[in-house]
């Protein structure tokens, strides 16, 4: 049963999955998941400008996936604790649902003496 | 190190997460992860015209997140195994890297006898 207001009401998990659809942001993501860096950092191995790529940082902090923090000229990124682990659920719970009724439809099948791989 | 090749190739995972940053769509896979539907039953609870539901549809398809079969004038949806898991081990790459960054750095804070929480 769906549950259609949580299902449909804009939320966190619209903004983190729609940052990490981009494949600049998640070259940025994957550099900080080594450790903080300055924008100049993140910018260096990317084919873009610096306003792009603060657009991209813009986006990736929008979802609070990454904080920055400007000391003096030069700006600061790191990951934000916790907030990955919330994308990661969500697709974990949908994979383990699906997966256990494909257990169970197999178990069904076995105690039938069906081969599931046969035609029916 | 970035390998800007890979990093910046539009790939499956661009699509993905894509596709999973709608509402709607996360909706219709979270059906989806109780078993097979027809259209008509994801379409049920979402406040859409039954055109929109195959828009988004079209684009779980085409980031292979699902796959549809048409019978007679019933088309069955379904979950492609695997692909939910490309996304997760992306997520679960950061985390786990970014989380084994922490920890080495409390270590290495221990053996200097340094409350990470005091101000350097």
């Amino acid at each position: 049963m769906l549950n259609q207001s949580t299902a449909l009401a804009p939320t966190d998990l619209d903004r983190m999955f729609h940052a990490l659809a981009d494949p600049a942001r998640r070259a940025m993501m994957e550099r900080l998941a080594q450790g903080p860096a300055p924008v100049s950092e993140l910018a260096r191995p990317l084919p873009m400008s610096l306003p792009s790529v603060m657009q991209h940082l813009g986006v990736l902090e929008a979802a609070g996936l990454v904080r920055s923090e400007k000391t003096g000229r030069v700006r600061t990124c790191a990951i934000v604790p916790g907030t990955l682990s919330q994308a990661e659920q969500w697709i974990n719970a949908r994979r383990t649902e699906w997966e256990r009724r494909l257990d169970r439809l197999g178990q069904y099948l076995d105690t039938l003496g069906v081969d599931p791989k046969s035609d029916p």
